[in-house]
Formats: C-alpha cells, sequence, structure tokens
C-alpha cells in the first residue's frame, strides 16, 4: 500500500508510491561508450589552460612549482561568470520599499578536482579525493573568516542534465551573506527537536538507521551512507557522519579518509547501478555565527536527476517517489564497490 | 550592479545578476511549427474516448446528456496512476521508529478542459477559461468538505519538460491530509507579518506594485499579474487579486471571468514572447481548519520551465536569476494580447 513518510529534519512530506513502482533492474551497461580523452586543449580547466581562467585563489602543487603553470594537482579558481563580489558589502538595513535588496556580497569559486579531463569521483583514487575533500575544509575555513559572510556552500553538478556546463572534473563553492531558507529550516527543524527531546534529531536518526539497517548503502568508522526513509525522489542518498559534528570544516585526518572511501563508494555505486546518470551532491555544514550551531549536524546530500519537478512539487514542496526507498538502498548495497 | 532580493511572502533570496543578463528578444515565431490536430483517436482525453479513463467524478455538459460519454464541455476524472486513495485514512499518530508515515491518503484527479485536443490556455475562449476556473473552484470545495482533507492544490503541467505526460490541455487537482511545506511556509511568513505590522503582506505588495508599476504585466478590476520583484527565474510570474482573500474557492461570478480574461493574458504573452515554452502554473489557497487563513492571500504563481535547478538551488533554496525581473515585465507587457 502506497506511504506517505516525513523526513524528521526538513519537514518534508513524499509520497512513496509503490504500486507504480519497478523494481530496479541492473542497466545493460553499455561497455563500448567513448570514454572521454585525459586532455581535452580546448578545455579551460586542462592542464597548460591556466591563463584561460581566472587566477588561482588555491592550488595544492608539488614546492616550487610557481601559481598559475601546469604541474598542479588540485586548483580553485574564481568563477568567470560570478554573479557575486566581495567589494559590495551586505547591507542589511536596505529596502526598495518593502522589498530587502543588497549589492550582491559573495564568492563564487571554482574547485578543478583533477588535471585530468576524464576522471570524475568513480574512477579517482582516494588520494585524489582527499585532495579535494581538504581543499573544501581549506576553502570553508578561509571563506568563514572572511567578512559579511554567513554561510559556505560547498557542491557538485555532473553531467548537462545536472546543470554542468563544462566535462572536466569540477565542484563549486558559493560564499553568501545570509542563511539561505533551506539551511535556516534545516537549523530550526534540529533546533525544535532538540528542545523537545534534549538530544541531536540526526545523532537519532543513525541510531534508528544502523538498527534498522534496511536502508544503509554502505558504513565505515566514521560514516553511514543511507537512502532517506522519506526519500523525495528515486536513488537520493544522504552522507552522515557518525560523530555528533555542526561544522563539516572540523573534519579532521583520519575522517577525511573515511568520508573519501565513503564517498567514492557511494558515487561509485551510483554510476554503476544508473549508468552515469546526471547527479548533484552537496555538503551542507553549519552556518558561523549563529547560536543554532551545536544542534546541527552536517552531512552530505547526494540527489542524482532521473525525473522532473513537475507543478505538484513545485506548487507544494511535497514529492511522489516511485521507487521504494528500502528498494534502492538494497539494490546499491548489493553492487561490488571494490576498484 | 548584481543584486540580492529577498522575497517578502516567502524569504527566499535570489541573486540577480544584472551583468549575465541579455535584454530579452522576440523570437523568431516558427509560423509554420505544425499545429496539434483537434482530435486525436489515440487520446485518452479526446471526445470518443471517455470509456479510457476512469469514470467521471465532475463535468460540464448540456443537460440530459449521459456521463461518460461524449457531449461533454469539460470533464473530472480520477488520476489513473493515481498513488492515493482516500479509503486510506491518515493516522497522525503513525510512527516507524521516530519516522512520521502514514497510508497514502487523499485525491488525485484530472481535469480535461476542453474535448478539443489542440486547444491551449492562449487560443482558448474566455468562456472556455472561466468554466475551467469555475471547475476547479467547484472541486476544491468539495474536497475541502472531505473528510482527512486539509490542503488542495490546483495545478497545471504544460509542455515535456514541465512534467506533462499527455499533450492534451488538462490540469490537475491533489488533495492532501497535511499542509505542504511550501503552504505552511508562505502561511507563518504572513503571520509574522500580520503580527508586526497589522496588514496583509500581500496587500502591501500589491499596493507597492501599483505605485512603483515597473512590474505589472496587465491588470483589470481585481487583479494584478506581475514578475515577482525577487523572481526566482527567468518570466516568473504571480497574478494576485487586489481584493484580500484568502481562499481562491471563494471567488464570485464577476472574478471569475476577470480572472479568466488575466489568466489568459498572462498565458498567452508568455506564449507568444517565448514560442510556446513549457511552463506550471498553480493557486495557492489557504488550507481549511487553520487559525492563519485570515492572514493568507491565495495567489497564481506561473513558472516558465527556462533553466535547469542545479546543485546551488537544490542545496540552498536561493536561487540566481539571469534576467532582470522590470525588464521581463516590461517585455511582456508590450506584447498585444488581442486575439
Amino acid at each position: 500500500m502506497p506511504e506517505m513518510r516525513q523526513d524528521i529534519t526538513t519537514g518534508i512530506w513524499s509520497i512513496i508510491a509503490t504500486e507504480r513502482a519497478k523494481r530496479p533492474e541492473m542497466p545493460e551497461i553499455k561497455k563500448n561508450k567513448p570514454a572521454l580523452p585525459a586532455h581535452n586543449e580546448n578545455c579551460f580547466f586542462c592542464s597548460g589552460n591556466e591563463q584561460t581562467t581566472p587566477p588561482e585563489v588555491y592550488s595544492i602543487r608539488p614546492q616550487g612549482r610557481k601559481a598559475n603553470t601546469a604541474g598542479w594537482l588540485i586548483r580553485v579558481v574564481e568563477n568567470k561568470f560570478a554573479a557575486l563580489n566581495l567589494n559590495n558589502h551586505f547591507l542589511t538595513a536596505d529596502y526598495q520599499g518593502l522589498y530587502p535588496v543588497s549589492h550582491a556580497c559573495g564568492v563564487a569559486e571554482v574547485v578543478i578536482e583533477t588535471p585530468d579531463h576524464s576522471r570524475q569521483i568513480s574512477s579517482q583514487t582516494i588520494e585524489e579525493i582527499e585532495r579535494t575533500l581538504t581543499t573544501f575544509k581549506d576553502r570553508v575555513l578561509t571563506l568563514y573568516n572572511t567578512p559579511d559572510i554567513k554561510y559556505v556552500q560547498v557542491f557538485k553538478n555532473c553531467g548537462a542534465m545536472a546543470g554542468a556546463s563544462l566535462e572536466h572534473p569540477h565542484a563549486q563553492i558559493i560564499a553568501v551573506p545570509v542563511i539561505p531558507d533551506y539551511i535556516q529550516h534545516e537549523l530550526n527543524m534540529a533546533t525544535d527537536y532538540y528542545k523537545r527531546n534534549n538530544r541531536c534529531v540526526y545523532c537519532d536518526m543513525i541510531e534508528l538507521e544502523l538498527n534498522d539497517r534496511q536502508r544503509i548503502i554502505y558504513e565505515n568508522d566514521s560514516f553511514l551512507a543511507i537512502v532517506p526513509y522519506a526519500a523525495k525522489t528515486p536513488y537520493e542518498m544522504k552522507i552522515l557522519p557518525k560523530f555528533h559534528e555542526a561544522n563539516y570544516e572540523n573534519i579532521n585526518i583520519k575522517q577525511l579518509k573515511e568520508l573519501a572511501i565513503t564517498l567514492r563508494s557511494t558515487i561509485y555505486r551510483l554510476d554503476f547501478a544508473l549508468d552515469n546518470p546526471p547527479y548533484n551532491w552537496y555538503i551542507h555544514t553549519a552556518p558561523v555565527r549563529t547560536e543554532k550551531e551545536t544542534c546541527y549536524h552536517w552531512h552530505i546530500e547526494i540527489t542524482p536527476k532521473l525525473s522532473i519537478q513537475a507543478g505538484f512539487e513545485l506548487s507544494t514542496g511535497m514529492y511522489i517517489n516511485v521507487t521504494v526507498p528500502e528498494d534502492c538502498a538494497a539494490f546499491l548495497k548489493n553492487i561490488d564497490d571494490t576498484l
């Protein structure tokens, strides 16, 4: 029988339309699918084309090598098409009539994950992914020490249908002078739960999932990857730290390595199961300078783009999911993630 | 200079990326675009195929004509693929562990706007649109008198990219036993504003827009069509009743006719300006049985699907709009909407 399920971290209701659901099936892997070349001379992000991007704000490269030349392992550059600018200070008191308005204050950066044009996360080494996650940590710490910045969003679009305009492996970071609506909503939900139960809602959810085990895709000492109970769309996934911590950027070296392994395992299963679908993933971390941080618990959300958000979803913020979360989790769990 | 603008009815921040913006230009209308036929014998919703849909729950047809036969002007049938069922009562007290869950209680209906396969709203007569709007009113009233139902959503998907699986002109109605997240958010914002100002936030917004006039596309005695100040996406539009009223279903005959004229004018301009883009539109009306109704103000939102919601939008609930709302409004306003 179809169910309605509510997510306890967001309040969002999803209709799990089991009667329409088809059991997941292994796709026929297109073995002859042409692979991308490791180098594309017309790509702005490929090695040798450093002069085609704005200057580096951060990089990892062997000591002594010059900035904005080849030989790097990872580069962070300002987004060429940034709509945000730190020179525009945020003016909270500014109104046009009734309407709050500000200069578009903020930072938009691109993280070029590797010089190799073809190596998306599923085929990267753990060391490469650790470097990317370290870069995120360093940039979030720096941006949270920047005047005016209240929230930093790390995210990745993979595939044209998920909004990626370039195919070279890259992620993005946007820092804004406000707490965005979705983050504020999660903070409020976590605070309300804490007031009622004197416990973190994410910690309680993790305990439940570890006991129930039906929705677990992968776990190690520090992390748990699940299909959420009230998944909004087919194959939605969450990665949760098993330890209570509000801010991603406080991650330590051991945890970084375990997160890299978790992320590779999770994305690899998704790519294998659904034949490299378009997807987005992003880190939700606590904003700085709020009192609500202690009840928050950072996490990663991974959302493959397999369906269209139509009128019902747009108008209500509710979702109809034509797959059963427990079926999706079992299917992904059974994929062999060894390289 | 790029701006960040906040919507006072939703709290959502949009980055208006004026430096990336291109001025709107009139598209080259493809005059030889093949028109759909008025009748398609394989279409479930065409006249003569009444037996291929679930039975009518409502229709408008000449007196004496039999239900579920040809000769109707408008038909409402249950959605064949409904994930919701009224026989499943909503159980607020039901939990699976920590997680709120319920049978999928509710109603999903399809409103077949016309027997003519080809007549989308831009080419319908005012009388046809009035019939559709009357049908919405009657169905919402009926559904709000149904046990368990707390909110009724009327919406339309037009074009495959906007989620329409059938091309025959039709809208949908979904009635649910909870107040959806987005609606609750609007109710909370309206209530907070009322507490602070002792006024309706929508009424204040209408007054501002009528004075400013830069974002008005169309108006008549009862209605105003605007591009919102903090539009989330290019050519987003809102239709607002100038009179204060929380519930759409209380609309009277004079207002119905003026709404039909407003809706036709607005959708016609959109179809003409952007060469029949995919779009969604929906009515936000107050839920029944809440105390917050009096501060609410029903309205229609129209959102053409011209861009992809990517990682930034998904992760934050913020938007980057590459058009300037005032430019979009001026462009749409200058289109001649006379038939």
